[in-house]
């Protein structure tokens, strides 16, 4: 499901923000500029050029200031303007199972922070929006040095839960980019997951007054990968993330793939073991029974192991403890063996493994390398590259930045936000 | 890989082929079509379409016809051009394991005709390119009525074997697809088939004088499949052929999918059994080693079966023979399951069944649709849907016409034909 919410524009408003992008444009490109260079750069007549500028200031876009005194010629000193890099032009939220998520970039396209906040299962859409909005308030710091959000990982981005000086300006914003956990079938149809999202572009487009994506939480994730992280060399992708549940998704011929209805890289969901133990979504012994966090910890505990949760269990693993090994070679071995299958079908040039799951490192990686080289072509085998992710927890709310920003070629042809209303 | 070979045009050689170009266009639009109506159309010269004109009709490209004497006006008799039905404009050529399948549309873009014709192993490729050469000189009968190679399936093409009037006129040919056996990784590279690739684009070349496309012959079929065939209203294909090997091919977000390095659609190679028998690929216990014809025929000898080859196989299971249904049941089964785990992962709206054995039908379908509704994402089970491939052996063939005409949407972002020359 790929919700779009937008304000319906009049040509007027419509020519306003295509002068209001030329301005941004030219102080992305040419750092700050007076009013005179600005005049001079856009075309636009002084009158129109003064009246954008004032509107962007007062949004919280550009900021004027004056060259300090011992720069100054003589005369009066020229104001310059020039991009504020507190005022967020898109953000995204992942709205994981028991956290959030959210990262912002700034109207220069650079990473201003991300944030995350754990929580308690069974909080309403509101509350967990509320935890939203309160992230994205303590965001606002100077962005990381050289951290563009094009071409290059945006940097800081798991380093986001340290407190932030300044707040972010969402004056400026553009629009919400929102992950969420689960299979997304058909716009307002009903699916698998406890309650509704039906409401939940509505409430984001309330309080924030913005058009809102809405997209599967795995699948950004592995666009951020493919933009911005582990793969961002590649234009054939396939992404696995084991974490509570086991998901992916997949970048196919340099496009985001969505696949038909909106279901695709439900590896987790492959069968590994036709005799195994049910699983959530109405199988039988499906990947996600054998390598989700909750699989292994049971298994783990069921062994003799013990673990409060997940990170105990991965300081275990590190420690050397042989049960965890095991229980971590198992699951890579299935997690091999589906991708294996999947690369036979697809052919990726790089497979790129996320989740909590894949910070258990070589213990974790190196069985799923075992059991893909054993069931992939031989004549592939050489050729598709395994690696482990590289934006952490932040993953899916960039994903949310990069599907709003919809620039990246990999998104050249994935729908584009709808224009309708939808409640 | 994709080998084009393409003559170095100069740039008035370009612009007389976009005047013929417009020529053909009008014919193709208005039928036929006076000098001077073409003259009025097209914007050119007189001397000039008289040029473009005289060379199309002394290339077999347009012929000249006076209208019969009932319905000529008072006066001298107005010749009419019209474009020639034997003209090929495109070929399609399958090289398959132990026969050759042709394929040819016209200048108007409507089918010609096919040709097939076994032959022993171990051929060179000149004597394939012979036999190539003398099926296509086969072809060349009148179009079937309303079979117009886009928008709707050719017809026709598998009844192609039929001697056919006339003779195909190869003189306004603009190129050749041709598919082969095997995976195809990188141009000019080393690879697991029998024997070398690398002469016969060459080879192909020189005969016919147009650029010669090659790529793997079964994803050739999907293509084909995905633009005239079963599946022409789906964006999402996932095609398997069950024939003497496994293969298929996949129509992603409505574009044909080669994967990295060309290796794409290779479900034959997805582990089906860990414990089975070893694959020629390297690999154990494959698809392939259950699903193929021989897989199918050894298993059907083995539990007492006799069939001398796959026809008298199809023979019994249609005759209601047990063994054969169980042997088929199985072959299905293992189908069904890899089509499912490459359905979770990719999401196509359309899996289509090729190859000889799907002309089993049920008996082999139920148990592939059984395996998949067990093994596919409940949320899914119902909205793909199975069905025949309807395009015979000439399915390669005309996907080699559909690579060349890369006219179609779904070849928007497959590679376009090279231009290097490529010994």
């Amino acid at each position: 499901m790929l919700c779009g919410m937008q304000a319906h524009d009049g040509p007027l408003t419509r020519l306003r923000k295509s002068h209001e992008q030329s301005v941004l444009d030219l102080l992305r490109k040419h750092g700050p500029l007076s009013r005179a260079e600005l005049g001079a750069h856009s075309g636009l007549s002084r009158t129109t050029l003064y009246d954008i500028v004032a509107g962007l200031v007062e949004g919280g876009t550009v900021v004027a200031a004056t060259p300090p005194a011992e720069v100054r010629r003589r005369g009066r000193p020229v104001e310059k303007l020039s991009l504020n890099p507190h005022a967020g032009e898109a953000v995204g939220i992942d709205f994981a199972r028991r956290a959030v998520h959210v990262s912002a970039i700034n109207v220069a396209h650079e990473m201003i922070g991300s944030a995350s906040e754990a929580h308690a299962p069974g909080l309403t859409w509101n509350q967990r929006a509320d935890i939203a909005e309160r992230l994205l308030g303590s965001l606002g710091g100077a962005p990381p040095r050289g951290a563009a959000a094009h071409g290059s990982a945006p940097r800081g981005a798991s380093a986001g839960r340290a407190p932030r000086r300044g707040t972010l300006r969402l004056g400026a914003l553009s629009a919400i980019g929102v992950g969420v956990v689960g299979p997304l079938i058909d716009v307002g149809g009903t699916d698998a997951r406890e309650g509704s999202l039906d409401g939940l572009p509505g409430l984001l487009h309330e309080r924030f007054g913005v058009p809102v994506l809405l997209d599967n939480n795995t699948r950004l994730a592995a666009l951020a990968e493919a933009v911005w992280g582990a793969a961002a060399d590649s234009g054939d992708v396939l992404y696995v993330r084991l974490s509570h549940g086991v998901g992916g998704g997949l970048v196919v011929g340099g496009s985001l793939h969505r696949g038909m209805y909106g279901m695709s890289g439900e590896f987790g969901h492959v069968t590994v073991d036709p005799d195994g133990v049910p699983c959530q979504c109405g199988g039988t012994g499906c990947l996600e029974t054998v390598a989700s966090i909750d699989a292994v910890l049971q298994r783990y505990r069921a062994a003799g192991g013990r673990a409060e949760d997940v990170t105990a269990f991965l300081a275990a693993a590190a420690s050397g403890d042989d049960t965890a090994h095991a229980v971590l070679a198992r699951a890579g071995t299935a997690v091999g063996t589906v991708l294996a299958a999947v690369c036979n079908a697809v052919g990726p040039g790089v497979i790129v493994i996320g989740g909590e799951l894949a910070e258990a490192g070589a213990t974790l990686i190196e069985p799923v390398e075992r059991a893909l080289h054993t069931h992939v072509m031989p004549l592939v085998r050489d050729r598709v590259r395994v690696r482990r992710a590289t934006l952490g927890e932040a993953g899916s709310a960039l994903g949310g930045i990069a599907l709003v920003l919809h620039e990246s070629p990999l998104l050249s042809r994935y729908p584009q936000p709808a224009t309708e209303e939808h409640a």
